[in-house]
C-alpha cells in the first residue's frame, strides 16, 4: 500500500476560493501602500541564522527553521522581514534619499504550536519609513495602517502607545541596565505577577505602583493630561507624552485608544507602539512603532525609522463573507468534431483577449451532460456552438439562470 | 566592528524598480491564466523530502535544501510545484469535478552553483489541467503558455515533440526496463556521445542510427508525414504521432517548431511535451507536457493530466525596457506648521481615495530643498501648500517639467 502524503504540519493549502480573497484583501492592502508612495522590495526567504538572531537572541533558534546550507552556513527562514529589511537597507539602499518608504508581501516562519490563528508558515504585509524623525513620519504609518483596514472594510480597534514614558519613570528611578532587561523580559512575557513583586524589591511599592499606573493607562486622547499631571517631575516621560501628542494631531482617524500598557518588543521599540485588533476574537491584526536604534545595531548610521506589518492571515480569519464576483463562460462545442472545436477555440480566444473569463468544454460531454455541468459549477452563462448556427455566423448564448436562450452573432459576442 | 550581513549567496534582494517589473509581468500572465479558467491555488513552501524524492529519486537530495523540523521529520523546502501540488490534489481536491483547471505562482528553491540566470530561490509560475486526456486539454495549455508570453509581449520560439514516438521505438526493439532506465538518464543529461556507444552496444548501428534520427527530428508540421513514413512499422509511435497532429489542430498561434529531441524528464512525462525559449541567449523560459502517471505514481487513481511551468526569472531576464509609467504627486507645506501640514494631510487624503500616489513632505524641508528634492525623485507634479493660498481654498499646483505654475481650488485637485 502506498501511504499518502500529507502537508508538513502547521502549514497550509489554499484552495481556489481562500486565494481568491487572499490575492483580493492583498490588492486592496496594496493599493493603499502604493498611494501612499510605499514601493515595493523582497528579500529572499532564508538567511544568515546570525541575522535573524541579531534581533530577537538566540533563544529565537527554537522557534526557528534552521538548517546548514551544503557550504555549511547556517541559514534560518525569516520569522519577521524587519531584520532582512534593514540588512538589505545597508547593502544597497543606505545611500537613497530620505524618506525611504519600502513595504514588503512575504511568507514569514516560525515553529509554532499549531492552534487556531497561528500557522507555522504565514504572510506578512508590512512596511518600514526610514530616514525620518518627525512625528508626521509616525502619524503617516499610523494614517496608512488604518485606511489599509479601512480599504478592506474591516472593522479594528487602533490602540496607540508610547514605550519612552516608561523608559522615562525607570530612568529617574536609576534602575540599572541589568534590571531594565529583566523587567522588559517580565512585560513582554505579560507576567504581571511577578513583575510586581520584582518592582516592589528593587524599587519599592510606591514606585512599583506609579509603573502599574503607567502600564494601566488607557483611554480617549484626554486622559493624557491626566498622565502629564502624574509625570510632571519625569521630564523624559513628560518628552514622551508631548512626541506623542505632536503625533495624534497628525493622525487623521479618530478611533484609537491610548494605552500605555502597549510594551511589545521594547529591546526593540524606541517610541509610539501601536496596535491593531480585529473584532473577531481581538486578535491582534496589526503590530509597530519607531525603531530608532535598529539599523545602528545592525551596524549602521544611526536612522531613525518607523513601520507596521499586518498580520495577513488574521487579518483574513477577520474578514468571511467576501463575495468575489467573478462571471465565467463556458463555451460548448455541440459535438466531439475537429471543425466545431476550432470555431470554438476562436471564440474563446476573442473572448479572452476582450477580458471574459472563458472555459472550454474539453471532455467530449454530449451537450445535456454539459449543461449539467455548467449547472453545478455555476457558471450563468453558456455559449453553445453548432454547425447549424455556425453556417449563419451564429451562436446560441444560454442563460443559466432564466434558462433564456438567443441566436448571436459571433461579432457582436464580445459585448453581450 | 560590527561585520556586515550579506544576503545568502546566490539569492537575491528586489528593488522597487525590479518589483515593480515583476508584479507588472506577474500580473500580465496571471491574467491569461485566469482567463483560461484556471484557478489559483498554494501549498507551503516546504514539503517532506519524501515527498519531493518521490518524483526525482534520492539523488536530489544535493540539489535541495532539507532540514529536520523539531518533531525530526525530514523536510524540504520545495524544488518545483508539481509534486505539492499532485499532493494537495489527493487530500483535498480529487473529489471535483473535472477538468480542474489550476495555477500557482511561488517561490521553489534549489542548491545550484550560482551562475547567470541560475538562482537559489527562484519563482515558477504554472498550471495544472487535471483529468482530461483529450489531444484538445494538451492544445489548451500550449495555447495558454503562448497566449501568456504574447501578453507580455515576448519574443519567443516553442518547440514541441512527443515522447510517444521513442517510446514507441523502444518497445518494439524489446529494449528491457533496466535498459530503457540508462536510456532515458543519458538523454536527460544530453550525453549523446555515451548513448550512441550504449545503443550501439545493445541495439546495434541500424537501430541506433533510427533513434539518433528521432531525437534530431525537427522543423515545421509538415515534417510529421516524413517522420510517419520512416516509423510506419511501429504502431505505438504512429499513435503517438497521431495524437500529436491532433494537439496541433487545436493550436491557435502557428509559430512553433515540431521537435523530437526534447525529451526531457523521461520518468515523468509520457506523450506531448514542449519547450520555449526566449530570444536573450535562447535560455529556456517554459517547459511542460503531459504526465499520465504521475497521480497513480503519488498514490492515487489513474488521472491524466497536462501542465507546465514559466520560469519567472527567465521570462524577466528577457525583458528589460519595461517602462511601468506611474504618476505620483508631492505635497509639500511650505513651512513645519501644524495647520499647514494637517491641511496637507486631508488634501493627501482626497488625492489618495481617488487612486493618486501621493508622498508627503515629511522632513520638514523648506520650500526650495523640497522642490530639489522633488526634481531628484523624478515627480512631475507637486502641490505647494501655502498660508496665503489656503485662504483661499487654494493650493500651488507646479508642474516640474514644463515649471508651470498654477492656483487650483482644493475641491478641484481630484480631477487636475
Amino acid at each position: 500500500m502506498i501511504v499518502m502524503f500529507q502537508k508538513p504540519r502547521g502549514t497550509r493549502d489554499f484552495l481556489p476560493e481562500e486565494m481568491k480573497k487572499r490575492r483580493f484583501v492583498e490588492n486592496k492592502l496594496r493599493e493603499v501602500f502604493e498611494r501612499y508612495g510605499y514601493k515595493e522590495i523582497l528579500t529572499p526567504t532564508f538567511e544568515s541564522f546570525e541575522l535573524i538572531a541579531k534581533k530577537t537572541g538566540e533563544e529565537i533558534r527554537k522557534q526557528l527553521y534552521v538548517f546548514k546550507d551544503h557550504g555549511g552556513r547556517e541559514m534560518a527562514l525569516r520569522p519577521e522581514m524587519t531584520s532582512p529589511v534593514v540588512r538589505f537597507y545597508l547593502n544597497e539602499l543606505k545611500n537613497l534619499q530620505k524618506p525611504l518608504r519600502l513595504y514588503y508581501f512575504a511568507n514569514c516562519f516560525r515553529y509554532e504550536r499549531p492552534q487556531a490563528g497561528r500557522f507555522r508558515e504565514f504572510w506578512q504585509m508590512g512596511c518600514e519609513l526610514i530616514g525620518c524623525k518627525e512625528p508626521l513620519a509616525d502619524a503617516e504609518v499610523l494614517n496608512l495602517a488604518m485606511d489599509g483596514l479601512i480599504n478592506i472594510g474591516l472593522d479594528f480597534d487602533v490602540h496607540i502607545g508610547h514605550l519612552g514614558v516608561l523608559k522615562g519613570v525607570l530612568e529617574k528611578f536609576n534602575v540599572s541596565e541589568e534590571e531594565e532587561v529583566k523587567i522588559r523580559r517580565l512585560i513582554d512575557k505579560e507576567d504581571y505577577d511577578n513583575l510586581k513583586i520584582y518592582l516592589t524589591q528593587i524599587l519599592g511599592e510606591e514606585k512599583k505602583e506609579l509603573i502599574f499606573e503607567i502600564l494601566k493607562f488607557k483611554g480617549s486622547r484626554e486622559v493624557l493630561d491626566e498622565l502629564k499631571e502624574i509625570l510632571k517631575d519625569f521630564p523624559k516621560s513628560m518628552e514622551a507624552i508631548n512626541n506623542l501628542e505632536e503625533i495624534l494631531e497628525f493622525v487623521i482617524h479618530d478611533k484609537y485608544t491610548i494605552n500605555l500598557g502597549i510594551a511589545r518588543g521594547l529591546d526593540y521599540y524606541t517610541g509610539m507602539v501601536f496596535e491593531i485588533y480585529g473584532k473577531k476574537g481581538a486578535k491582534q491584526i496589526c503590530g509597530g512603532g519607531r525603531y530608532d536604534n535598529l539599523i545602528e545595531t545592525f551596524g549602521g548610521e544611526p536612522t531613525p525609522a518607523v513601520g507596521f506589518a499586518y498580520g495577513f492571515d488574521r487579518i483574513m480569519m477577520n474578514i468571511d463573507d467576501l463575495d468575489i464576483e467573478e462571471e465565467s463562460i463556458l463555451i460548448i462545442p455541440v459535438k466531439k468534431d475537429k471543425e466545431l472545436i476550432k470555431k470554438s477555440l476562436i471564440i474563446a480566444d476573442k473572448l479572452r483577449k476582450a477580458g471574459k473569463i472563458v472555459e472550454l468544454e474539453i471532455m467530449g460531454r454530449k451537450l445535456r451532460k454539459a449543461l449539467d455541468y455548467a449547472n453545478s459549477r455555476g457558471f450563468k452563462k453558456v455559449i453553445i456552438v453548432g454547425e447549424k448556427e455556425l453556417n449563419e455566423g451564429k451562436v446560441t448564448v444560454k442563460d443559466m439562470i432564466t434558462g433564456e436562450q438567443k441566436l448571436i452573432g459571433i461579432d457582436e459576442l464580445t459585448n453581450f
